[in-house]
C-alpha cells in the first residue's frame, strides 16, 4: 500500500517518537512545577522552545506550543483580533484573508464576524489560487488588525508569494500571520524572511504526533489567549504543557529543515514527471493550483465526468491512498471551496483527487501515473 | 525520591503508554480520511470515546476529546455562556462559580466578564472550603447560563457536594459543569449520578499523557466551540484528534475506575493516618480543607511561622517531593487564592504544604510525617 495523503497527516518519524520516549516514562513532570521532576520537564520544554525558534528566525518567547494546527490558527486570528478590538473605542477591527483558506482560518475568521461583529475582507484568488499582494495591500484599512493567509493551500498545494505581501505589510504595520501547516517542511520558515509576525504550524504533518502544534508570534503583538488558566506560554496559552509533545515537534521539525532544501527539489522532481505523465495519459485530468508556485509534495487534478470518491476507491483497489482533498473536509457532499474559487465549475469540484507525497520519496511514479489513469478509465466505463 | 505531587502530574502508566503506541507507529492515519488508513483510526476513536462515555454516564456523543483540563474548563464555561449568551436580546448572561476555582475557572470566567459583559456571581465557600448547595440556588437569576464548580479542589482536596447541587441546578433547569480534573480517579463521575451536564477530565492526572482531556457535555447544551475549523468532534472542537492520546486517556480512565473504590478507601486510610501523624508532631501544623469531604490522595498543611518553600526544598533532601500547591500558580509571590478565599490569613497560605498520593500508595506514610516534622523544625531554627 502506497500512502499518498501526507497532507492529511504523517507517520510518526521513529527519531521523533524516540526522542518522546524519555518524557513518556522516566521524566513525566509538570513543567511548572518547582522541584527536581518539574524541573526535568521544564529543560526538555525550553530546548524544544529554543529549536523551534531557531528554525522559524525567532526568540524563544515568541514560541507558543499549541495542541495543533487548528488551534495555533485560532489563536491568532482570535487572539490578535480581539486583543486589537479591545483597544479600540467601538471595540471592532477589520482582518484580511482569502477564500481559499483552511477552515481553521476560515472559521476562526467567521467567529469574529458573528460573535465579535468584525469586518472581513476576503481578497480573491486567481485561477491558479495566488493572491495578488497589491489587492491586499488594497483592502488595508485604518482598522485592519490582521491579514491571515495560507502560505501553501492545503487542497491545491499553491504557494503564495508571502515575501512581497510581508515587506508591503511590514510598511503599513499590518501584522501577517501565515498559515504554514502545510509549507512545513518544504518551504522556508523564518519569520524574519517572510516578514511575517506570526506562523502556524501542525507537528502531525510533519512527522510528529498528532496534538502538537506551535504558534510563533512575536512578543510585540498584543495577544488575547484562547486558553485562559494557569498562566503557562507567558499567559498566551494556559495548560500543562504536553512536554513530549513539543520535543517531537521540535525534533521533527529540525529533521525536516536539515534535508529541506534537498527534499523539496527531490520530491519537485519526481511530482513534475507525474504531472505530466498523468496529464499526458489521462485525457480528461487539469492540473488544479498553481503549475509553478506548488508544494514539492502536492500533486492535484480534477477528471470532469468521473467520481472523485470512485477514482480513490479503484486507486485504493490498486494499493494507492489517496485523497479528494481536504481530510477535514472528507465526507461533506460540498465541492471543495477551495477549487470554487479557482473558478472550477461544482460539478467538476467533486471530482478533485489530490495526491500528497512523502518527504522521503526517491523512485519515480510512473506506476502511480498508470494506476490514476486505469482508475479513471475503470470508473469512467459506461455501465459501471 | 518519593514523588508526592500526583495532583501536579502522573507519570503515565505503563499499560495506557503500551494501549497507545500502535497509534503513534503503525496506525498513523487520520480519523477524518475517509480510506482504510484513516478508518482504522477512526475506529480506534470511537472505541476511546465509547470507553470514555461509559465512565461518564454519558453517551459517545457527549464526548469531547480536548488538548486537556484547561481546555476542557474553557470550552465548558465560555461554550456554554457565549452560546446562551447570542439565544439572548441584550447578547449578555450570567455565570455562578466559587472563588477557590482552578485558575482555568477563574480566568474564563473573568475573560466572559472583561470581553462579552457577562456577570459572574463568586458564591463563598466555608472555612473548609465548602460551598453551599442553597447559597448557590439563591444567586440563580433568570439570565444564569451555567454553574461551574470543582468538584474537588486542586490545592485542598475539599469535595463539594455536587449531588446536592446537582438536583437543585436540575430542577431550576440550570446546566451544571464540575472540573472534575482532581476528582477523576478517587470519585465517582457518572454525570447522571451526579446531576450535572458537563464534566472536564484532564489525562494526565490520571496516568495519561499530558495534552489530553476530556469534555463531557450532554448534547442538549448548546456550545460554541473555542476551537472552530474542520468540524471534527460534532463541530463542538475542531481539529485533527489526537488519537493516541484519545487512546492513552481511555486506557487511563478505564484503569483508574477499575479499583476506584478500593484505591480510594485504602489511600484514604493511609492518608488519614499521616494527617494525624503530621498534626500531632508537628505543633505549628493545621490541616487546610476539609477534614472528611476530601480527596482520598490530599493531604495538605499550613505551618505558620515558616517558609512553605524552605520546608519543600528541606523534604525534597530528605527524599520526599511536594509541593506548596497548585504547580500553575509555582513560583507566584502570591499568597494561594484558595487559602485566602478560606480565610486563612496570606503570611499563614504562604506556608502551604501539599501532599498527593499515587493510587498505588500501599504502606505506611510514617517516615513521610517524620521528614515533614524534621523539615519543618530544620526550618524553624533560628538562624537558619
Amino acid at each position: 500500500m502506497l500512502y499518498l495523503d501526507n497532507a492529511a497527516t504523517t507517520p510518526v518519524r521513529p527519531e521523533v517518537l524516540e526522542a518522546m520516549m524519555p518524557y513518556l516514562t522516566r521524566w513525566y513532570g509538570n513543567p511548572s512545577s518547582h522541584h527536581t521532576v518539574g524541573e526535568a520537564a521544564a529543560e526538555a520544554l525550553a530546548d524544544a522552545r529554543a529549536r523551534v525558534a531557531r528554525v522559524l528566525g525567532l526568540r524563544p518567547a515568541d514560541v507558543v506550543f499549541t495542541s495543533g494546527g487548528t488551534e495555533a490558527n485560532n489563536l491568532a486570528i482570535k487572539g490578535t483580533a480581539i486583543a486589537a478590538a479591545q483597544r479600540r473605542e467601538d471595540g471592532r477591527v477589520h482582518v484580511i484573508t482569502t477564500p481559499i483558506e483552511h477552515e481553521s482560518v476560515l472559521e476562526s475568521v467567521a467567529y469574529l464576524e458573528r460573535v465579535h461583529g468584525c469586518a472581513v475582507t476576503r481578497v480573491p484568488v486567481d485561477a491558479h489560487g495566488r493572491v495578488d499582494p497589491d489587492a491586499v495591500a488594497d483592502a488595508l484599512r485604518d482598522d485592519t488588525a490582521l491579514v491571515t493567509l495560507g502560505y501553501a493551500n492545503n487542497e491545491v498545494g499553491t504557494v503564495q508569494d508571502a515575501v512581497a505581501l510581508g515587506k508591503l505589510l511590514r510598511d503599513r504595520r499590518v501584522p501577517l500571520h501565515l498559515d504554514a501547516v502545510q509549507a512545513a517542511g518544504w518551504l522556508p520558515l523564518s519569520a524574519d524572511e517572510l516578514g511575517c509576525d506570526a506562523i502556524s504550524l501542525a507537528g502531525h504533518k510533519l512527522g510528529a504526533p498528532k496534538g502538537t502544534g506551535v504558534l510563533g508570534i512575536r512578543g510585540r503583538i498584543p495577544l488575547e489567549p484562547l486558553l485562559h488558566g494557569g498562566g503557562q506560554e507567558r499567559g498566551r496559552r494556559s495548560g500543562t504543557q504536553d512536554v513530549a509533545g513539543a520535543v517531537g515537534l521540535a525534533t521533527a521539525l529540525e529533521l525536516a529543515e536539515s534535508d529541506r532544501v534537498e527534499a523539496s527539489a527531490r520530491v519537485s522532481a519526481l511530482r513534475d514527471r507525474f504531472i505530466a505523465r498523468v496529464l499526458e495519459t489521462v485525457p480528461s485530468a487539469r492540473l488544479t493550483g498553481d503549475p509553478v508556485h506548488r508544494l514539492p509534495g502536492t500533486a492535484s487534478f480534477t477528471f470532469a465526468g468521473t467520481s472523485g470518491e470512485a477514482v480513490l476507491l479503484e486507486l485504493e483497489r490498486r494499493g494507492v491512498v489517496s485523497s479528494s482533498g481536504s481530510a477535514c473536509a472528507a465526507g461533506s457532499d460540498e465541492p471543495s471551496h477551495v477549487l470554487v474559487a479557482l473558478g472550477v465549475a461544482p460539478e467538476v469540484a467533486q471530482t478533485a483527487v489530490r495526491f500528497t507525497f512523502p518527504r522521503w520519496l526517491n523512485a519515480s511514479l510512473d506506476a502511480v501515473a498508470d494506476a490514476v489513469a486505469a482508475s479513471v478509465a475503470a470508473v469512467a466505463e459506461p455501465g459501471r
